[in-house]
């Protein structure tokens, strides 16, 4: 076997975010919001295409963190819950960001973020003036009423994060499913916070789709030898930065865990680290993996009045547990993923029609791909439409999202499977109605094999399960 | 064979929902929101197999209505979108309920469900006051402020339906996927309605999950011969309604489709009909589906400036597609979908141990029971829990969700998963690691067989693919 595909050095990183939200709006990745109407602050559409690339990675998600583990179960709650909740958490007194207005051309802006002058003292971003309001607090949740009547009593938030609701739920789901710590509470769900800066295209927004999981430890105290909270810390740090290359395929290299370090720590934390992936414009989070004692349960036992304790029949003790949270962003995520797989390749020395122009190609793992294999009938007769419906009926037999496509020559339609990941496709031809044989082509070599319609479902099937980047015609 | 299972007369319709709210607490379907702080009216939190069921629901919807289908395509808009979107669509002017005040106990309340005297002025139904306020409109949409001024400049709604979303992306999407009318975009997603009367359990709350798809077809005077908008309103209202029957397994005698009446339809629609559920409490709706014109489009055209007209190559031809719209509830659905399976046998005469309590059973379709395959060592020694681990391994790796359970006498374990529905269970005893057999348990007859291991996942993995509310032993 030939070297691994890599990423062709044509590729300047700095140009990857403008050709990828290029890419992303002309094939249905993802749309800007409300576009018609000269779009919405930072808020993003998923496309056809990318609404299946994330629901991909949502999916393995549940796989890995619940499906496939006995110690994991998941919950999917309310988004506006008790108030209370967020006082609790902190989030009412404690979520803020600290704003200032500019008297003289009435521009709000963040005092943490602002121009200072000679003299130390902040300068508004806009207009350079200092004549500037106190600093006041603004807090990040989006505040509504709830019922006909809008005064404070009727306050609620849209939460700023999916994890509360497994603390509030923590004892019903215990009981309800006769769970022993150690045991997780996993969910996927959309957060907001009305951020006053976002950035980087779907990176930070004010809307966005979290995948936390609340991982429930007895406090060390009580914790079997050597398998105490910071065991269990190690272990999901160690786990959740695998997790994005062993089940999303990517690359090793760019990714990393980093240590907070003492100052960036919230006062109850032991521990945090932050899975972050070398975007175009540096290291940035994907996931932040937090060890953090039993701060929330014991802040929601005293602001309900509820004991929250588990009682251990082992230990014979009444106790908290401590939770370890392994908390990502499926946003994001689906970001990396794409500029990641994003390449482009040059056109050969001798090319000539179709391929005159670089080959855009995305490298996704077949796993997360949008498409695992678009099925094409060379023309539009002969049967071959009817022929390669067939094959595609037989992949979603077998679970696999297949594509028909008919539309201009065969090898436009390979470029634009290319450029959307597509890992396989199937040309149905003359032939096919005679030997049962059609052509597979693998994404990355762009290497073709006649076989048997068969062989090229258990091939495309296995390695859609299988996952792995290297998309290529083995030997 | 003998005939299906059918319900016991033993179930009572009016005390279903009592068990049924009673069980899905106990059991981890779903819970009441925040109720360690007294609850939040009327939202609820999908516990450990609640979501499971939820999750299987809105899969096979996107299997059916996505994946399988050439014709559509999905999206996942933001939830927070251009306030102006809701001025096209309506909402602003016209969702509303016309509420009143008590000037004698400040109650709030709805005009037209308050009760009325006798000369026909409605009365306060706290108190009985007829000193009232004026009837004023009150928007159902739940307003707040993007970003850090909050004055009506600011102000956005949440979404109080998902299907505006396919209205406003509706060229992007044509476009970038290179569709051609007759196609749908279809979204999952979270809504919100601040409805001031909220009641059934999850049927009615002011957060909810819907399942829509808008069908863009031709304009009647651009239709192909026979397949005009009344041709596709027909079609959908007969594939939406089997939809519940042949997919997750509800009981065709319970469900109906009921055409509105002229009186119930807004000015544009050109038809309208509920797919509905004989509920205990009577008639209600699971989904609507409705004949819309190009009343949306039309709107959004005038609204936005922007030209939203497809060019039909064929017809040579710009219009704005007339659509049809099913739009489903996934909360509503998933209701239906348990208190439809909720049955009780009474224990056999000659009943003792665990059998003297009658026998709760949800009889779920194997496609959207929360957990397939329960798998059961006999005792917790000699090999066998090892043994039952390698049986789910296999499960997963066919895609079936599988449980292991350990605790407690294996029949009180049976029980525990017949009232979740999990339609089978295999038990690992000795002789397992002798012949590689197991016994394979069937959940509505509770009939055995002792089989191979290699035929146990064979037999269970086809009919949870295969789907079929009667789970028993065939014969």
């Amino acid at each position: 076997m030939s070297e691994k595909p890599k990423k062709s050095e044509a590729v300047e990183e700095p140009v990857v975010m403008q050709k990828l939200v290029s890419l992303a709006k002309r094939r249905g990745l993802i749309f800007q919001s409300s576009e018609i109407y000269g779009g919405l602050r930072s808020a993003y559409d998923y496309g056809p295409l990318g609404v299946e690339l994330k629901r991909n990675i949502k999916n393995l998600w549940w796989r890995t963190m619940v499906h496939e583990r006995e110690d994991v179960v998941g919950i999917d709650a309310s988004i506006i819950m008790h108030p209370r909740v967020w006082e609790a958490s902190g989030h009412v007194a404690g979520f803020t960001d600290p704003l200032v207005d500019c008297r003289a051309c009435q521009n709000r802006f963040r005092a943490d973020k602002a121009p200072t002058a000679e003299d130390g003292k902040i300068r508004c971003p806009n207009c350079g003036s200092g004549n500037l309001s106190d600093v006041r607090k603004f807090n990040l949740m989006f505040k509504t009423h709830l019922g006909p009547v809008e005064d404070d009593s009727a306050v609620v938030f849209l939460r700023p994060e999916t994890a509360q609701a497994m603390f509030v739920n923590f004892l019903n789901v215990q009981q309800s499913y006769r769970l022993k710590p150690p045991f997780g509470i996993a969910q996927q769900g959309k957060s907001f916070r009305n951020e006053i800066t976002v950035e980087h295209f779907t990176f930070r927004s004010c809307e966005f789709e979290q995948m936390e999981m609340e991982y429930f430890v007895p406090p060390p105290q009580y914790s079997d030898e050597g398998k105490g909270p910071d065991y269990w810390y190690d272990y999901w740090r160690k786990l959740r930065l695998n997790w994005y290359t062993e089940t999303l395929g990517i690359r090793a290299e760019k990714l990393r865990l980093r240590e907070h370090d003492a100052a960036e720590l919230a006062h109850y934390a032991k521990g945090c680290a932050d899975v972050e992936y070398d975007y175009p414009w540096g290291w940035g989070e994907l996931e932040g993996i937090a060890s953090r004692s039993d701060f929330d349960l014991t802040q929601h036992q005293k602001f309900s009045g509820k004991k929250l304790t588990y009682f251990d029949p082992d230990k014979k003790a009444h106790y908290l547990p401590w939770v370890i949270e392994p908390a990502a962003g499926a946003d994001r995520t689906a970001l990396a993923v794409l500029i990641d797989a994003y390449d482009e390749e040059p056109p050969p020395p001798d090319a000539k029609g179709d391929n005159v122009e670089p080959r855009v190609v995305l490298r996704l793992d077949p796993r997360v791909a949008p498409i695992k294999v678009a099925v094409l009938p060379l023309v539009k007769k002969e049967g071959m439409p009817e022929r390669a419906r067939e094959i595609i009926r037989a992949f979603f037999k077998n679970g696999v999202n297949a594509f028909y496509d008919e539309k201009d020559a065969v090898g436009r339609r390979y470029r634009r499977q290319d450029e959307v990941g597509t890992p396989f496709c199937i040309t149905v031809d003359g032939q096919t109605a005679q030997d049962q044989t059609v052509t597979l082509r693998y994404r990355d070599d762009m290497q073709q094999d006649r076989i048997k319609i068969a062989d090229a479902l258990e091939t495309v099937t296995k390695k859609v399960m299988a996952g792995g980047r290297d998309v290529r015609k083995p030997g």
